[in-house]
């Protein structure tokens, strides 16, 4: 009987310490029977809680079929890391699982070479290595060719045993209907094949508003389609031929509605258009970093503009020619923080993490672009401030603190607002912002104050 | 034979300008014919391009099946118009043609003594008054009540004619086995019934994974499960009997997914959780303001931490402590515009209407909020500066030209970055944001040192 479960019912701690006691001890038996009743999703879940060698023996225990589920469903860079270590035989027997688009979208990913060598012993080879040519945000990136064609001139009957005929995992909630030339003309749906009766001709009970999209439109025009029109699946057609080339179902163009979402969030957060979640410390720095820089720029040059319009106060006081820079930087990195937060638990993607590697590593980012920062705001604040040291180390500290203290708000504030069960995008936004701006006032001209002493 | 289409093939200018040709000339039967063709989600899409008085011409000659599926594709405001213009009888009419849930859905809407006599006329009252119980955003109120169950102890034969037997509009891409209590046990696939033989026991092809959620299940944490498992639909169950009560399809998970996205970043911008785009700009405005005046408050605060910290510059030049409250208000009502706009070209809602409404729309909620922000600055300004009118004058004034030039560039930016085919997400969050920090500080300090000799 069914539970009612919470999201993830099966992964809870007991069950992850089990699983790490087993693996301590090397009963591989036990440990198999453990990750038998695993849904892929949540196997894929459970891998983020080990280590890469660790993953590795966990994998190697799956059935095959579980196995290649769970490579489909790791995010991207765990993905490569396992097939870097797990042996050829055992990645060319996994991706024999696959179906073709699945098999094709693991081996996009892979260096050139070795995918290659993969693709090769592979049975259907010619139609993952076609799949392969399509670019992978356009329709035929997407589509998956295990779709079921039926003649315009066929019978129920001959629907069905097409139906039937067709391979296990094939898509079959609707039926393609071909005209002699073989192009699409329109579709049936499996529950017409089973209320009509047998000798009843396909054209009778046909739908021509197939809605089909061509191989080469842009996945989320083809996710605004399946939208729009609320269909289980789309075919994808050759726009010269109109014959169908493959089929996209509505699952996939779920995960693309949320990766297009996603990608806007980031985007207009400045943290580089990815999945910040699961990629190295020096990758989310390196891709925020520009972001961070364009704006630092600007940020001066506000300063500058006061002073040609005569309003330098002169002496200590120039120091509030930089408060906006400052305030504007601390906004830019909480805001970057806190997107990644939200977008991550409204995702489900930060369950398997810690809170202490979650912090530690958005504190990790921060330190490396905030010394970044630091170093070209010393620069510009020494010869901004007639060369004087002084005002550069200020300038300089106060951005790396500001940098560092943005971060930790917009990384607290969402997780502990949905700790304690506050919407974190409602909190983070203007909240996170205000206490940035007068913690960065704060440290900025309270070190100004005290620092400029030492040197003056 | 299909067209492989653009995203929105039948709604291009010609055609529109064609029915409001029709329309204007009156003739009814020609403009039925011209109608009869359109998918609903497009035709909704046309019902914006007319007034509310053409709208209610054009809903009395679609059909009624057509009809109901427009009401549900509409946005709730234009939906909220129509059902107030359109004939108690036309309305009763077309909520008969909806599915017990969308009924609901539209009935939820209305005013609460409308809604119940509009209810007391239709068939299945009781079903849809039992649905208006829930939430609409937990899974009861997401659910429809239209699925198929089957006893456990049935044939596929048996299942075979219940499908059949089953209202045309039910979900049956997946039938439910219940025990002898009607507890939920297992799901079956319609494929698996067309593939087996007619005796085969259900037990023996039934799958138990159902990944069933409880009613009162938040339908985020139910988009969650459907992203999570790959399934075209779950059931939704009450958590005490184990009972189905309704299913959800994957189609209506891909809307939640898409509005909780957008909600995130509306919240995240502070823009008010809804739909910014289809509400009235009084709506909008007053959804926006908690959230500017939350920032204003602590943008004076940290002016006045800058003088306790012992930087008062005096005189003019005393401005500058008010520039990080300019700087960050115009930053804040940029990004409300800026996300209003990436998220509106994302989900394709800007495609039916113009530029120029767009951005006037985006002025008057900002003259709006604007002229309430630049009181508040004025009053503070003045009490800050020492009762100094003339400095209050600045800060109001330049409060509101810098709200006023924020929403126009948070406007065309992401307009203007998409219709030159750049990502406008990509592009807005760290341009505009600088260019508003220029703007702004130009007009305060500009301003400021203009203005404040007029008065002294």
């Amino acid at each position: 009987m069914p539970d009612t479960p919470s999201p993830n019912p099966t992964l809870d701690e007991a069950y992850i310490a089990t699983v790490r006691d087993l693996l301590k001890e090397g009963r591989q038996q036990a440990l198999a029977e453990a990750l038998a009743d695993l849904h892929p999703s949540d196997a894929a879940d459970l891998f983020a809680s080990f280590t890469p060698d660790e993953q590795v023996t966990l994998f190697s225990l799956l059935d095959r079929e579980t196995a290649a589920d769970v490579l489909v469903e790791l995010d991207r860079e765990s993905r490569e890391d396992l097939i870097d270590r797990i042996r050829p035989d055992a990645l060319q027997s996994t991706l024999a699982e696959l179906e073709p688009d699945e098999a094709a979208d693991v081996l996009g990913e892979m260096e050139p070479d070795e995918a290659a060598e993969a693709l090769a012993g592979l049975e259907d080879r010619s139609e993952i290595a076609e799949l392969l040519e399509y670019p992978p945000d356009s329709a035929g990136g997407l589509m998956t060719t295990e779709f079921v064609t039926v003649p315009e001139a066929a019978t129920v009957r001959e629907a069905i045993a097409r139906a039937r005929g067709a391979s296990e995992t094939a898509h079959r909630d609707y039926l393609y209907v071909t005209d002699t030339a073989g192009r699409l003309v329109a579709r049936v749906e499996l529950i017409k094949l089973i209320v009509s009766p047998p000798e009843t001709p396909i054209r009778n009970i046909m739908d021509t508003d197939v809605h089909a999209v061509p191989v080469d439109m842009d996945r989320e025009q083809v996710a605004d389609v399946v939208r729009r029109y609320n269909v289980l699946a789309v075919p994808v057609v050759d726009p010269q031929t109109n014959h169908v080339k493959g089929i996209i179902t509505v699952d996939d163009v779920i995960d693309v509605a949320d990766q297009e979402a996603a990608e806007d969030m980031y985007r207009l957060a400045g943290t580089g258009a990815t999945d910040p979640l699961h990629q190295p410390v020096w990758k989310r720095a390196w891709l925020r970093l520009p972001w961070l820089l364009i704006t630092l720029l600007p940020g001066f040059l506000v300063g500058q503009i006061m002073r040609w319009l005569g309003y330098d106060p002169g002496g200590t006081t120039a120091l509030l020619l930089f408060v906006p820079v400052m305030i504007e930087m601390a906004g830019n990195v909480s805001l970057q923080s806190s997107t990644v937060m939200v977008r991550g638990l409204a995702m489900g993607d930060l369950r398997s993490y810690r809170l202490t590697s979650i912090l530690g590593r958005e504190v990790a980012v921060a330190l490396l672009v905030g010394t970044v920062c630091a170093a070209v705001s010393g620069a510009v604040g020494y010869i901004f401030f007639g060369h004087d040291t002084g005002f550069a180390v200020v300038v300089a500290f106060s951005m790396l603190c500001g940098v560092l203290s943005a971060a930790i708000t917009g990384t607290l504030v969402p997780l502990g607002c949905h700790r304690v069960g506050v919407d974190p995008a409602l909190a983070s936004g203007p909240f996170v912002t205000s206490l940035n701006d007068i913690v960065g006032t704060l440290i900025y001209l309270g070190l100004g104050a005290r620092l400029l002493v030492l040197f003056h």
